[in-house]
């Protein structure tokens, strides 16, 4: 780890590229309707859930086919003009701002579940079909995708910043999940990385080196998936807890011990209280795990019961009423709702604000140490925030709700970011668990790593994106 | 998938590039008693577990520490000299060959295991560090590494080929069990990839665009691998079916079925005869699967009876003594040893045989079309042969036993194993499973993948390495 640097958190640096009337002219005429250059368009392509503000790209290209992204793809390129992949907008890093200016490619059309492959445990997608919709297509096969990142995002997204969200504990993020593409590239080419084997020494791992690489290698076009069979049995608590520090206590000993929990999610009493008020649920005002048991009816009765004696050790006994159970589909679904939409109850708790996401991931080992500090940093300095955390990963956010007139609460809140990935470097981990880089941990990025691997990732970019047109701008500066 | 080109079985070619004296006597000054021109070192570096004939590297090199390998890589580069890391030499693919000439690094002497991170399921090793000597340093913490490719080979090694083994169809391969890496580049700069973290978004993927490079993109000085905790209950068992085809049928329902078996591993009659002859068993000389279970005492119980049942269905009765149980540490061990040894029960069983080895691995829904197939080929040619699976991941490996002599055997082997990949590839798989493209297989990788997706790895190692000094020649031509 490298010592952390002032730049963390600077606001995004515009670099604005000329885009000349002659491209708009070339892309109206190849895509016809579907081509915008509307403001109102372009406007809802130029923002996503991160709190910067940046001007709109250019145009927007609704792309329906590969055909549609490598032929927008090469009229960039003649140009030089910056393209960046666009899905359903939930990025949380300004993946999607158009620091470099440009067009957006919008790949939300493309949204066909090309292939089900319920005997291989596979799935092929266009990049524009989301989670939600991918859960519906193949569940009748008895099946489903796992990764939820809370968001109905789309699979490109996902994949193009390795996301994750509760079930990773178990089931692996984007990374794990992730078998094949077909990928264009950023002179137009379409190329195949993978196939539909489990595993493979075939080469380079080109899948793994364009999941996360937030659209700047490449744009996908298809996507193979593993699927898993929905588990014959599943169950899901609610335990409260005395104090954070034994919730966090819990969590780690049952990650050390092996317990294959499915989900383990850890709210703070004050995040309760938002999730109840928005979401009009009851749930004790206390700190919080939210579980999920999969498995055979005996194998989630074993993890049911060893987490119940780990929780005990702690001072959560079943027998005084810590756990609230979940059986039926419906209470499973509205408590999982709630724990998604923490998110939103957060803003809502602060009407207008805007939230500065924080998405550090350490060792199991040091979750206590990350995650105690900074739930107190945030208390002491009196800033609203919420923490949600995936802790059966060490992965935890805490959301800064600033008011954006009042400048010296975000530097309030880039403060205490700082603070606390600077804790997780030192810790063995991550600045980003599951969001990715885009514009706002680019120091972060340098912080852990190191420059030498951040110039390692610049060689792979200048070489395969020798324009600097596919999202130029995001992950380092370039 | 591209159709098969004809150059899939070709020899390597040769290209020698010059070793400058100046070279030699450089690394003799800088390395002394760690540098060897003999040539019995050379030829001991020259040769591997493939089947080809290539001259020795000019010199070793013995590394001992990150400074050295380093080091070794700047005075190499300083004269566009290629070096090949050398593990333990295990390697089958013709990784080790110097067929651009050069010198070997030998890493077999950083062999410390740096740090265990018990509470964290985490460990970091040099890379001359074998599997086995990991398990015995990781035992009395009460975890394991799985990966468990037969040969005791080395961390780095098996890290470079994205190594798996027996069980990879329940802990994965080590694409998913490689944390973070310490690397020298091709110009001997020290960076490194990941953390501890169990996951991040950070930038993109280098420790798995590292894993799987086969020494062609860097040189690996520390490797952070997953551990689990050993399984409360084990327990394994072979089950003989009446023919091939019910044992891959039993194979495919379990693993449909989300069985999560530890490891099932198929060996066909004839190998079984190999085995028993080579390792001093008596295990039934039909078509057999090997199993181990891991899991709770409950767990363990719940699997075994499933798989009965599904065996049952496919004429395999517990009840007609198709399986035989190894239930202690030893047996356990005494029947690994054997399935480990098959590669060398096939070679004794055709004295100074060489082997020509095949790796394909498939969806699991066309197991059975890949594999049954491909024995019948083997038996209708006559030609001696082994076969073994890691079935449970689809796949397998066909081992052809030919005389050396004789060249219309190699001629006679290669045309089976290019019909066998040529179906592999048409049924969506991967023409290597676990051993890596080396030099035999750079014909079929462009086949599988499309040039396409080649000529992007290539685009990958002239950024990385624009003199072209590391391992050279493998993976594809350049």
């Amino acid at each position: 780890m490298n010592a952390p640097t002032a730049h963390s958190h600077l606001l995004p640096q515009l670099n604005l590229r000329d885009v000349p009337a002659a491209l708009l002219e070339d892309l109206k005429s190849r895509f016809g309707g579907q081509f915008s250059a509307a403001l109102v368009v372009r406007e809802q392509h130029g923002r996503d859930e991160s709190a910067f503000d940046v001007p709109p790209p250019a145009a927007v290209v609704f792309a329906q086919s590969t055909a549609d992204v490598s032929d927008a793809i090469q009229l960039a390129a003649r140009y030089r003009v910056p393209v960046i992949p666009f899905g359903v907008g939930s990025s949380l890093e300004g993946h999607l701002l158009a620091v470099q200016g440009g067009i957006s490619l919008d790949v939300s059309r493309m949204n066909q579940v090309l292939a089900i492959n319920a005997e291989d445990l596979t799935v092929t997608v266009q990049p524009g079909v989301t989670r939600k919709q991918l859960n519906e297509a193949v569940k009748s096969a008895g099946l489903f995708f796992p990764i939820d990142p809370g968001a109905d995002a789309s699979i490109g997204g996902m994949s193009a910043t390795r996301a994750s969200g509760t079930n990773a504990v178990r089931y692996g993020t984007m990374r794990e999940n992730v078998l094949a593409l077909e990928v264009v590239t950023a002179s137009g080419e379409v190329i195949r990385t993978g196939t539909r084997a489990k595993k493979s020494s075939a080469g380079y791992d080109l899948t793994r080196l364009m999941v996360g690489s937030e659209g700047t290698l490449g744009v996908m076009t298809e996507i193979t998936l593993k699927l898993y069979p929905l588990p014959e049995a599943v169950m899901a608590a609610t335990c409260s807890f005395a104090n954070l520090a034994d919730a966090v206590a819990t969590t780690i000993q049952l990650i050390q011990l092996g317990v294959p929990i499915a989900r383990c999610e850890l709210l703070d009493a004050n995040t309760v209280r938002m999730v109840n008020a928005h979401s009009k649920l009851s749930l004790r005002e206390g700190d919080m795990l939210l579980m999920e048991f999969h498995g055979s009816p005996d194998g989630v009765r074993e993890q049911v019961q060893t987490v119940q004696e780990i929780a005990a050790e702690f001072g959560a006994r079943a027998e005084d009423g810590a756990f609230e159970w979940a059986t039926t589909p419906e209470e499973r679904t509205r408590l999982w709702t709630a724990r998604h939409n923490a998110y939103f109850a957060g803003i809502q708790s602060r009407p207008g604000c805007k939230v500065i996401t924080t998405d550090t991931c350490v060792p199991i080992s040091h979750l206590a140490d990350a995650l105690l500090d900074s739930v107190r940093e945030a208390q002491d300095a009196g800033l609203p925030y919420f923490m949600v955390g995936h802790v059966g990963d060490g992965n935890f956010h805490m959301g800064y709700l600033i008011d954006p007139a009042q400048p010296q609460e975000r530097e309030l809140a880039e403060q205490l970011n700082h603070t606390l990935v600077a804790r997780a470097l030192r810790l063995g981990g991550t600045c980003t668990g599951e969001h990715g880089v885009g514009l706002h941990k680019q120091g972060f990025l340098i912080d852990e790593t190191g420059s030498g691997a951040v110039e390692m990732m610049r060689t792979i970019k200048r070489a395969l994106d020798p324009h600097n047109i596919l999202n130029p701008g995001k992950i380092f500066s370039l």
